[in-house]
């Protein structure tokens, strides 16, 4: 098992990505390409003292940095670390890509690289969330931002696939995000899709809102990417700020801090509990190979796990269970 | 200056919503219309021990509860508190509206009762969110979930009227929800809009992420009714859920619930400064009238908060404004 890690993609790269690295062989046992500057990622492989044969470099002399232009970069930078690095699964050199790089860049990559599945027109990118009931999966969050109803529905399917086979849940409940439960709310474009869901073999419980994604109503919610987008985005910012405003209270007076001290360990609970990086990385499904992309911010710990889902997919021989339940 | 106060709308009526009326008639010294049930109004406002003047009640038989359809109810239930406290309005017995109700039935019920401004070819809710930068106006978080990019543009013109004489911000600035910030991103829709608001005089600043919701990154967000809905409720389900999760790791251990109790001064401060019913109601902007729609949960403070907000639309010549913006 070979997993290709993009060692430039993420705010922290290459740094964070090599310790992450590092940290998934030494744990999982599992092969790691790293894809980059070479000269770096050896300075970095030393300076966290790993000098073993699971971790190989493959020299890349570009970066799509962040905010490039997704489509123009990957035709343009044929060195970058993601071209180089989808290269080596298109070619069966490698199992599977993770990178925390530029998101529509992978997406854009893996999609005329990779190829699609057999009955996916077009890829959707999951994530898991921390819920009041457990975990939610969530999909699209970003890869189509103007989806056909049917290609709602194909994203419903390997939702479904991923929860099952690599969440380990049966039967998994899907609820189609929408402005209210009633059947007849929403734009045209949810009503089409909510008729296809019906007709589904899909265990479909019908519109689920806004509020039901923390509360752990059902296993997948289904949106588009620009509504999905945009529900993550603020989720993060919102628990960032109330991280904010919360210290700021606690920190304004002799008691609060005395007792933001006494409550550190309970405070590192919390933070854990809701913390994206125990979960890794969000897969990309859809594309003919096994795609993982990792948060901007990512740090050691979410690398690691993310190249830890990766390898469950593999050994799991994901695709062919979404082809299965395409068909 | 007559304030009619459905008080048969939203989780807690009537109770909260007599309690809230009382307190606002105290506080800011403005009449109050309570249109419902006459024999239970008079019940609670004894109850409340108020027997003063400022308070009328106008019986209404129906109700349309939280989650009947809009617009049948709306033609359907003549003598709901919604439909007979909007017509107050419309014939001059009052100069504003508010209800915590079913918010569809309320949208639909002014718009078709009061009519829209010149110019103005549909509503738009908008919400004043606490950011880490002080406070954000959102619109439209679900009058309209499918608009046109014109329609966003007469909600950009409303929203910087609002914030301008509302909430006394001089230039606001504005920024277009969408999943980049760079001008290429973005379904087709959204481009358009953006080219719309380019060539606007509104103080345009671009795209903003979902991120930057609460960060204060501008003064107000502009964004289709099916977006703002989805990013609201989330919103609100998240803080919920992080209360939850914080509240459970606090009282994990006998430190904690020490903590808790030491810490409580400052917890209150905390939710203070997150909470929804500082702000009370949402503006309904572009109707012929002032309406102000209240969250179902409202409790007594974010009523009495919302009567206030109609309070001063209505003292400051609010709709006066939009249509000089408008021209």
């Amino acid at each position: 098992m070979k997993i290709v890690v993009d060692a430039m993609g993420g705010d922290y790269a290459p740094e964070v990505i090599i310790k992450g690295a590092v940290a998934a062989v030494c744990e999982y046992n599992t092969e790691v390409i790293l894809v980059g500057d070479e000269a770096k990622i050896n300075s970095l492989l030393k300076k966290n003292k790993y000098s073993g044969s699971l971790i190989s470099v493959c020299p890349s002399t570009e970066v799509i940095a962040m905010h490039d232009p997704a489509a123009a970069s990957i035709r343009r930078k044929r060195d970058s670390s993601i071209v180089v690095g989808l290269n080596l699964v298109k070619e069966g050199k490698a199992d599977a890509f993770f990178s925390a790089g530029n998101t529509g860049a992978v997406v854009c990559g893996a999609t005329l690289g990779l190829g699609l599945l057999p009955g996916i027109e077009r890829p959707g990118i999951g994530i898991v969330i921390p819920t009041l009931k457990g975990i939610t999966f969530i999909i699209d969050v970003g890869a189509n931002i103007d989806p056909k109803p049917t290609q709602m529905l194909q994203n419903g399917i390997m939702a479904d696939a991923y929860v099952k086979h690599i969440l380990s849940k049966a039967n998994p409940t899907l609820g189609l995000l929408n402005v209210g439960e009633e059947e007849s709310k929403g734009t045209e474009f949810v009503k089409e899709t909510h008729e296809l869901l019906s007709h589904s073999k899909l265990n479909f419980i019908g519109n689920v809102e806004g509020r039901d994604l923390f509360s752990g109503k059902c296993d997948i919610i289904l949106c588009d990417g620009f509504v999905g987008n945009v529900a993550l985005k603020v989720s993060e910012s919102l628990a960032e700020a109330m991280q904010i405003f919360l210290k700021k209270h606690l920190l304004s007076n002799f008691i609060g801090k005395l007792g933001a001290v006494l409550l550190r360990n309970n405070f590192k609970k919390f933070k854990k509990e809701m913390d994206y990086s125990e979960y890794g990385g969000a897969p990309l499904l859809g594309v003919n190979g096994v795609v993982m992309i990792g948060h901007g911010r990512s740090n050691a710990k979410a690398i690691k796990n993310a190249i830890r889902a990766a390898k469950e997919e593999v050994e799991r021989k994901f695709n062919e269970k979404i082809m299965e339940a395409i068909q």
